[in-house]
């Protein structure tokens, strides 16, 4: 039941061809997503932060393809993660406007990306260089869905200087996404260092009791530093998206 | 080395009381705390918004008296967490001003809680009546902090009429903590409904295959919708210091 | 918004005191539980056969007996599981008419259990004497519920005679609650015996490597016979609802 | 010893060639599985309903091909699970009858699908596209078990307007398999909604900390709504299984 | 349906006042304990090598009591594990024959340890003095169930001396035990020096990454010695009762 | 320092070529391998029933070539286990006289397997088909260790009458071998229907939740029937070794 | 066999009054530890720097004074580790001569410790104040065993300037044992800023994921720091006894 | 700011051209690297005796060629880990001048290894021929470091005379790196024998319950040997470079 034939109900009640019992029937039945205005213009809010995003893994080149047309025939932007770049050139065949980004795993197709939108920086600082593929994930996600990213890579806590040193790029951001693999150990120095929401990415990276990231999983999830949150092991892409939402909050109005 | 002597070092130099290699000796040694001219000031910021807080737990109801009076020495309010009642009765005989929060397991002492820093609403969630505790740790927190929140209480996903009768309260937090135990499925559907950050926050609630909130916790990391971050098990203080980060970005003056 | 404010609603729309738009602009922040038509029904029909179930463990005596009186004064029965014997006498103090059944850990309030309603039996099976806790659990809710009840217990895959001795009690059951702890391989066993559907109750009873119970939830969720299904380790309570919905469906009429 | 031959030890004892002693020595070594009456009867009611099943995983074409047609040889349709396309073809070219459904990665030979048995609907619902083969092994070994079946797909807890607006399937249903990976809430959240039995399937979608279908698999296991029974990470078939045992409760007829 | 019943059938067959078919129909439904011929001469023999055994943890003292006077009065012998101290002065009061053997947790009642069965020798060997409690529950359930036992303690890894010096009573044994907390090394070293059957016993003795016993318990099943086997962590008995089985071979008389 | 050089330094100091103090001097730093009486002849008994073992897995086919040839130069057989089919190809180019059998994955070269020195038999029992490479793993390694081998196969727990009809081949062993995946629920239910020892391999067979053999694993830790031992997952050779070291008991002369 | 025995054994070869083969056959059954020289002088090495340490945990204060009692007889000291308060007391009672070191848990009994033997500096240091009792047990363990310590508490990595601020104390150590628990990232930090060895002990401060200190132990064994070696959960004597031997080598003379 | 521009800045003061506020103002932005004097030197220390390590694993031939020219080009060494012979010739065809070491997968680039620093030998204990890749990681690496290396392979605990027979290598050794897979327990039994520092490598040698190493860096972080230091599964390298550490300080001059 949408929303004209709820007018038409109502109408009916008004009118008097619909029972006022008839019309509470009728409504007791009624299907929530067609009713459902609040979650229409929620969504429409929420897409015009975020583009689409398809799971790229375990998706083959053509359905790949055929979501993203889907998508962009809408008018929509569509990012695309976790795509490996042989996949990427199979779907490039199929759509040829797919942008891919390498160093992120990333691909997108639709309008360019959005414009900043929340007034504050997203800063993504990473461990070490094997850590970059998940970084650039995040960095490049987040630039996708408008905010400006500024990058502060390779400062592993067994060299602090290299962060110390850096220390006006940590207190300029207004939202950080910190990744690191082995230990795990950056976040919580970073959110020792400054003021802001620190969201902590463990990565894969490492071997025998790294686990497959468990260790830095549980590391940035114990950590000391009061402003830590933690997302999923590799999920560079959750990072940027909860970012976006933080940052976004430097536009807000407050309700009165 | 603080700044009056630094500032003394440099005047000794200008006035040739101090050789040049002498005064680059001293400074080659000088402790980074005492210099530490941005940190000392970014610590200022954090405490205004952050009072100090003593971890309870595996303390001695002395320990926490005296820790909290050296805090209410110096004009700074003190936080305690995970203080149980029968501790905090001990603490009060040592300490009259505490105030207890049973609910949260809080106790209390110094000026009264800030007033709101952030324009916005830390909303709390929890799913069961089991999860009180945490979600109080939360709240309370939150509110000390200098937080205006609200709290949405038994809204468990096994009858999701009642969190949906709640769209309204949802859409108008700033930043939502999402505290369940069990399967934690809580902050999924939650972050589904609403475009603002979400920090899920698993419980310990549970038997048996639970593992002590390690069910929850999983199933918060591996979260399908965008937007979920998380803290450690039963960490409602952890989800409000990012809370309160996250909320104090609604008074953001971004740099130019 | 209940079924009388929505009758007003449209009583207003039929009567022209309220316009068609404005009643649109009204039903599209309804709260969805307070419409909720076919929910309540379909909670009353869960209500039939579900008594209420409150999760005593973890609850002080005082917040069982108030919420039990609260389900009694509407004039609904109350179960309580996880009630340990110290804190039913607690309860009994606050709450006389409180039945409570030592050897499952239950409490029970309200008019006496319902006569059945599917036409089968619920078998509940138990591999040793320590599973009985767990298996009284599950049987007397199951009796509470409505439910025919049998119980075959001490029957461990170690002495298998004792078992195929009971084949004629195996083969009576409509659905069958299979409990054990130590390697949990008799609803594998008796899952090859019968062709009714098992609901398999891993127990944490065991020591060392039992690692309170997950050997026999891994055990049986690797079950190699076909129609095992598993609940959690120690969920009497939760087998006892399932089969009861399952024993339900014999008086099912289909659609048509 | 088979029937023929109790008879004839039987009918030697009755015309005296055999002694009473005689016949207790024989009788006390008595292979079991030769006399199990009952228990023959029973595996034949089974085989009605359930087509005998290969695990076709690890398995080599021609072992496949040769127990199928040993199998179709006795009358008998087979089911093989996992099997993947490229073995698939394989299988073909020993046994051209072969049937093969690449989105459950299923294979059958024999008679075509047997009759509906049960009156009533499995319905397979999934969170996810990713979720696909393990739904549809599910959904086709109902269908090949003789079960009516109905999907209900891509309804994911982070957009719940999906799922609540299919509410009348699902209230149209005997028996539900849900199949989820990541968080795997979706069975929870539907245990919510009806009051029929909710059998959970967890898939090993996923990645970092989903575990290969871990976080899936302690959610569901903890799942706070009642009637949710679990079965092992992937395994379709086992949900089909069960669901097949459940539905066909629906034409039970009660012993008296 | 036992021996009698049995004879009587036959011999109603026999005199003609059963018919054949008649009997067919009796034996078809005959519970298969009631006939277990050899089942129950195999467990007489089982008996007569081991007592009957009552886990006494978990249950309460009259319990214990009640089950081993049952068998007591049976004229049986009764062997009561991990009965502590004080559990075992209540179960005196209602059982005053009970022997009880606090270095091992054990209690016995009934007639004396059964004479030597085997002709070897079990030697428990252990590690350090705080996995005696587990190394003696071995020592004596083996003394009980009628082998020769010698003890060699205290010959931990960390003092290789302590364990070559004792290179005679290690090649007496017929069947070695060998007990170890921590990193469990000591199976695998004992096993390299003797050409005889090795059953480790993993004890909970550690801390910290001992996990409760699991190091241990992998480092034994990972022994990279030949005939090592394992049971469960501070099972004893298990160990005695495997021990006493193997020992019973040097009397075996094999079949021709 | 071997036998030779000894007696020459006992000659000496009785000869008196040799002082007192030179020969203590000479024994104090005797090399403990070189002395080793009873060791050398202990390692001789070894070699005598288990020929030298070679861990194919992770070597290169010219490495195992060279191993086996060194042995079989010193007379000596040897058995390679976790041998592929490829590899065995690659070895036999350099070793033509290697025999393979891939049913086990093993290779032996080397005189023909010895003859029978236990009396008794080896029964190795399988439950599934899948389970066999595990199983044959470990029948034709106690074959090849001079073992009198049979195997009972197929026999899984959800079928129990083939495993209840081969009682005469169960109670015929001396010693069991048995090997099942999934559940792992197949040594309990032979522990107790034979008195004989009893020896669990864990298999790898299954996925999702058996966790690559810790399910079953666990389950034969965990066992309630008294008996069992467990070897390591997929270790058929070490079950043999072990089942070797039992069965040569049969023939032991007790020391007097 | 000591060393008189064997002397005795060779002068009567010499003497004539004991044959070579004689002689020979009696060096054939030497028990290894009576010869072992080089060990007993070893043995003694040791000692010298190790006094005797009771593992307290565990053992009554009976067995501990007994023990100790034991050791002081022999002319020796003794260090009690894991000793509380309540039980040091119980053993004081029996061992007036006990002193007792509440912050470290532990006791002492014999002379007082002995004078510095290795010529460094063995630093502890620790993360917050809930790490202290395991940093003062390996702080007053290795002054016991004769090191030169210095503390350094209450560094963690959340507040750097602490740890930066004291770069004179940690340059001027010889190896460094660095205690903490939560995240365990203070060792990767600590040898990212000295070239000493570094001794990581993990605690099991913390709770929810950090699992009794296995996310400090992962976090330490993954550091991306050269040079950090770790000790198990809580193993605060451990860490001094390594360090001890490591502390040994500055006073080391070459071998030539 | 590096020294030079320091000193301009204190010339500055004393000269009267900057103003003390001025150099005030300067310093407190001071970048905390370009400070960092006995930063700067302790790094040109360590350098001397650690080259630069590449990573190799996950790294592609010309990352890796870029990095080793860029360190060659600086005139330092370059060492690189986890290089298979596959990649080490791609890295050869870009970088003739490099150094490949298969059987530690190792590649060197830049001047000849140092020449030894430490007086004392490092002792690389190898259990098993499956361990020697992480044992040449580990000697290779140290030798490299200008450590003299010695190796004992091939002595597992299985077969302890080889072990014992090298006591004199043993004892001569400073610093022991023992590397074993399997139930690990080699560390262990050496530290029972020696009094240096003993660094354990646990490898991921083995199957099933060795869970890729876990088994023996379990055992490991348990040894009841005191003295025993662990590093990660598979970190020869990490061992080598603690080794080098410890080893230097045998020529350590200490503090006054």
């Amino acid at each position: 039941m949408d929303r004209v034939r709820l007018h038409q109900l109502l109408t009916g009640v008004r009118d008097g061809t619909v029972g006022v019992e008839e019309a509470l029937a009728a409504l007791r039945t009624l299907p929530f997503e067609d009713l459902g205005f609040a979650r229409v213009d929620h969504h429409r809010a929420i897409r015009k932060g975020f583009p689409e995003v398809i799971f790229g893994q375990g998706k083959t080149a053509p359905q790949i393809a055929q979501i993203a047309q889907c998508l962009v025939a809408q008018g929509q932007q569509a990012l695309i993660t976790r795509l490996d770049e042989a996949k990427a050139q199979e779907v490039r065949v199929l759509l040829p406007a797919l942008r891919y980004y390498p160093e992120g795993r990333l691909g997108a197709v639709g309008e360019p990306p959005l414009p900043p939108q929340g007034q504050g920086i997203v800063l993504v600082v990473a461990a070490g260089t094997a850590d970059l593929p998940v970084a650039e994930e995040a960095a490049l996600s987040a630039q996708f869905m408008g905010n400006r990213v500024e990058r502060l890579y390779d400062v592993g806590v067994a060299g602090l200087h290299r962060l110390l040193g850096s220390a006006e790029t940590l207190h300029a951001a207004t939202v950080l996404v910190v990744v690191a693999g082995m230990e795990g150990a950056l976040p919580s120095v970073v959110a020792g260092l400054v003021d802001k929401p620190v969201i902590a990415v463990p990565t894969s990276v490492g071997y025998g009791a790294s686990f497959n990231g468990l260790a830095a999983l549980l590391a940035m999830l114990n950590s000391c530093a009061a402003g830590v949150v933690v997302v999923n092991i590799d999920n560079g892409f959750g990072a940027a998206a909860a970012a976006t939402l933080i940052n976004r909050l430097t536009c807000h109005q407050p309700r009165d």
